[in-house]
């Protein structure tokens, strides 16, 4: 079993987060994204969706998408305290929130990034005003996590989910955008030190 | 319980389709989206991102995000065919072609629908440049699931899924971009074909 991945990507940042916090360690297998390696006939033969993170199982089986690779291991390491939540109420919750902080944050985050550097111009046609837009849309979300964050020790609830995962990968990421967790918002700073401590983080 | 909706709006569409499949019905409750219905402070103390679809159970508990909601009526009626997967191998593929078509696809869509017409221009800003872009993307990522669906019957393997669902709502909503499913996409043509005569789809 192995992970193709770029290490320093917020995707694969997710799953290692992940790996991690379950304690499972997976062969890691380093693509060169800028230089287009995931692009070769070879690497595409494995992605289905062209992109990386990409697990890689033991008979040839591919999975890609850093959510699906996650819930493989979820699936195959039952926990009495599953990153996706046990019960069917927790697993609702956790699916919205790591979809709203995805949708309405890293996503969003990343469409930002990508319009506004160009990094990937030289495959992708790129709107530097989408950009600005995103990057606005973006700090308009980040209340709303902190209003969260007022009521809710973790983001989907008490415990700590793979919907944390996403939100420290976005906080993280959004340096990149000269966006900053500042004073305004209290409760999300908070909790970015908290979930900054954790050894999974920390590695 | 109750659930918040649009009933032609594509989240809506989701629920809709994957509910008729798994035989459960739920009083809906139609919000006047187009006339700021879902702005009101009411609706947004039940919905967490500001959206509909709304799933509100019997103790006031709510959870926005269709794919949660579908999740939710998938967890408390388990069946030996689960529109998400039964083994973990299959959740993580149902996951992964989910995500692939929500993301290269109907969110790519949508994103070109309201860029491009303004339809939500009161609330937010619109880029008609990238809305020209993302309907170029959704147009290239069609011939990757055509070829997905040469060799296999289903998008996400031989069974219907939840991944089948998203797929079926991105063919239809498209046609507002006037993207078509013309005779360069046979799979996707045929497979589109099958899935219109559910009854669940038919409803």
């Amino acid at each position: 079993m192995k992970i193709y991945q770029l290490a320093p990507s917020p995707s694969a940042r997710r799953v290692s987060i992940f790996l991690a916090e379950i304690g499972i360690d997976v062969e890691r297998i380093s693509i060169d994204i800028r230089g287009g390696e995931n692009l070769s006939d070879s690497f595409q033969a494995k992605s289905q969706n062209g992109l990386i993170p990409v697990l890689e199982l033991d008979d040839g089986t591919t999975i890609s998408e850093s959510i699906a690779i996650c819930r493989y291991f979820d699936e195959t390491h039952p926990s009495e305290h599953s990153l996706f939540g046990n019960t069917p109420l927790e697993k609702a919750q956790v699916e919205m929130w790591q979809r709203i902080v995805e949708l309405k944050g890293l996503f969003v985050a990343m469409q930002a990034f990508r319009n506004l550097t160009g990094v990937y111009k030289d495959r992708e046609t790129c709107v530097e005003s989408w950009g600005e837009v995103s990057r606005q849309r973006l700090i308009a979300f980040l209340p709303s996590l902190d209003r969260r964050l007022s009521e809710s020790r973790f983001v989907a609830g008490e415990r700590f989910t793979v919907a944390d995962i996403t939100a420290y990968v976005m906080c993280n990421f959004m340096k990149n955008l000269d966006v900053n967790l500042d004073a305004s918002l209290p409760h999300l700073q908070a909790w970015f030190e908290t979930v900054s401590q954790r050894p999974s983080v920390r590695q």
